[in-house]
């Protein structure tokens, strides 16, 4: 008899175990069911400031896989459905289906939650207005579009990634852009002269920055949409408001089920990605995972890790042996013109993990001097006193910076000093880089620095 | 008293040990003296094909730096000054000044050989003749830049990095190139099947690619000049012939020397680039290095090596102690809108090492679906079998795929398997990628492939 594999959350983490297990095992060894809350599968939310910018035509593009290509693969997915609670003893969840109104249980013997974030609201009267709109799923993508009208008032609350993607993208639209940080510079996940670096690049774009800076309320007009929001540095009118706070796992199921919620506030997942009940799998944005760095816990949403732990949960589920080996907190942007981009320890993220280390700032370029379009590529690196070992590198520079963070996010995964980084055999010519990479004189320096 | 540190040659090896020292020694401690047979020094070599093309407007931005430049810090550069023995038991060089034909011997404490690499010329009748060209000093620039007139007929021989760059090159200044090629696809330092697609995009811009094709003889006018270039595949008009043949290490003076030079063509040093004779340092293209993945001596010709090497020594010639790890074979360039890169080694060379492994190659893109400009990444990686162990890489695809060689280089530097490197915490942002990089999905595939 077929055994069931149910699946709450039809986006990365949800979907990559789903396909995973299918591959592996054939509809008739396992049926595999999965309810979605939302209205669509296997979506892109990172796509979204790039719709609401224009460059992408329709929100649908950014789905990429639909329901039905999932039925044709034996996955029966039910958009629209609540899971309400999970009876871990008895196998069963309960659910609401959205459209009919209607209620009932499903058993399972196996269950992965991949129920994924929500984002950050502080709890301010007007809040839930339905001009106050986080950046999550494609519903969001809809209405954010929707305000992108030349001369609008936006203003976004919060300087991270998602909130300088949407200011970008409104801006690109013709919109007028307020944003505000509670911070002294913007891109938190940076170092502070890192994040200078970046608000320069967001005031040339023509975004109104406004540092140190906190929302005290919001002014409603008579259809209950936001108007104004007051601020610590004065008011900003606003057709829309746009969080762009970070996310937090959605655990309230889990939580509610007796799973356990780690302090970082993800559920807690060994490295097979099994929850403290056995049966019971948890992956992408509502786990946390371990940094290899440090060694502690920590929760990052991002669409890449919930992908490979939704390979590793389904390779698990059905029957393999996968581990997931944790994560360094590697990310990267475009803000306009400029490429920001990051991977293990900040120097914050060193002294709070009480760290020794030495944080050095080489600024080079991105090709020979005289090749046309060399341009400035700023590299900050973390590395361990005395050992040298790298810790963490941070790069804002122009196109073709950002994704070099990666070669030091593979140095860091095999815990590189800095010295054997600056003696690595890196590609070069002269359209490409100068003789010594960008990646390869910062490195030197650090090393040079520590000796 | 002051001892002598002599170096030969003014490019990337020389000049690095020459500067390195000078930073960690004053002049009354160690005098500096560098004798260069050609007219400059510190140039970029690699920058030719782009002041051919016009990219770059004069052949001096390609100079990093001057003897001046050298001078203001203690170090003597004698331009078109050949050096023409050692005498390794006295510890001292003749040498010829070629502007005023006089010569002289000067002594040395230590000595530093960076005689650098010099194009294979095959002894064909007609080889010398003036419109026969290497790519390899600023006075060959100068002289193929002259050709690059609207119409000309130019005639490359041999289809590696530099044959093609060149072919490039004269395309852009609307010549009409023809590309000699004695194998099957160009680009030997990769695959046949991944320069197949090098070859595509080589036609697509409208080069005359001639693949198993050897050159038989050269047609001279009244002049001396070559007219016509008579191959096995016909004849063909050259107002020019440039030769991308590559390159052999210049040991001329060594071999004479006694100093030992290995099997390869390339003088033999210590991981601390000293020959066979203490005191007698070596560094640059006419080394040969250790390559990591075979452990096997191996010559590669490149800046970046040099650079690093010439560091390593001055470290060491000045009291230090340092060492050159080792190279991977590394190499990028950019054939039109193809970017072409390789580490470590390709199907033929793993077989040549005797090496059991499975090679696979896979097709992605650059960045999700959705994304505008989302194009084409094909990736081949060889791993060893059974372990998983990456050997090598490969890469050709659009704008944005080159640079991620740097990626497998520095998992190959750590031994990493192919299923390692795909649970890696890479980058991503659609602007930059899709949600499992080029590089996880490359890797993942052979993982499974493995597996």
């Amino acid at each position: 008899m077929s055994d069931r594999l149910v699946v709450i959350g039809a986006n990365a983490g949800g979907m990559s175990a789903a396909s995973v297990v299918r591959r592996r095992c054939s509809a008739t060894e396992k049926e595999i069911l999965v309810f979605e809350l939302g209205h669509y599968t296997s979506y892109s939310g990172c796509g979204i400031p790039y719709y609401v910018s224009g460059l992408i035509p329709e929100v649908d593009d950014l789905v990429v896989r639909r329901p039905a290509d999932f039925a044709k693969r034996d996955i029966q997915v039910h958009l629209a459905h609540e899971v309400v609670e999970i009876d871990t003893a008895a196998q069963v969840i309960k659910l609401r289906d959205l459209s009919q109104g209607t209620e009932n249980s499903v058993s399972f013997d196996q269950l992965l939650i991949a129920t994924g974030s929500r984002p950050v609201r502080p709890p301010i009267p007007g809040i839930d207005a339905e001009n106050v709109l986080g950046v999550h799923t494609l519903d969001d993508g809809h209405r954010l579009r929707r305000f992108a009208g030349k001369g609008a008032e936006v203003v976004v609350v919060g300087g991270g990634y998602i909130g300088l993607e949407m200011a970008e993208a409104y801006v690109e639209q013709g919109c007028h852009v307020t944003l505000i940080e509670a911070a002294e510079q913007p891109m938190g996940t940076l170092d502070p002269d890192m994040g200078a670096r970046v608000a320069t690049a967001l005031e040339r774009v023509g975004v109104q920055f406004h540092r140190n800076t906190s929302v005290e309320g919001f002014v409603l007009g008579q259809d209950g949409c936001v108007r104004e929001v007051t601020t610590s540095a004065g008011s900003f009118p606003a057709d829309v408001v746009v969080l762009g706070m970070g996310s937090r796992p959605n655990t309230r199921l889990a939580r509610a089920a007796g799973i356990e919620v780690g302090e970082t506030g993800g559920i807690v997942v060994d490295a097979h990605m099994q929850t403290c009940v056995p049966g019971i799998w948890a992956a992408g944005d509502c786990v946390q995972s371990v940094h290899r760095v440090t060694g502690r816990p920590i929760v990052i949403g991002l669409g890449t890790h919930a992908n490979k732990q939704g390979r590793v949960a389904g390779i698990n589920i059905s029957g393999g042996d996968a581990v997931f080996s944790g994560v360094l907190g590697t990310a990267i942007s475009r803000i306009c013109s400029v490429e920001v981009a990051r991977t293990g320890l900040t120097e914050r993220e060193a002294d709070k993990a009480g760290l020794s280390y030495t944080a050095l700032t080489t600024i080079s370029r991105s090709r020979p001097e005289y090749f046309p379009g060399a341009d400035e590529i700023v590299v900050k690196t973390v590395a361990e006193k005395p050992t040298g070992r790298l810790l963490g590198a941070q790069i804002v520079g122009c196109a073709g910076s950002g994704k070099r963070i990666d070669v030091f996010a593979t140095a860091l995964w095999n815990e590189m000093t800095v010295g054997e980084i600056a003696q690595m055999d890196l590609s070069y010519a002269p359209p490409f880089s100068p003789v010594w990479d960008p990646v390869a004189i910062a490195a030197r320096r650090a090393s040079e620095r520590l000796s």
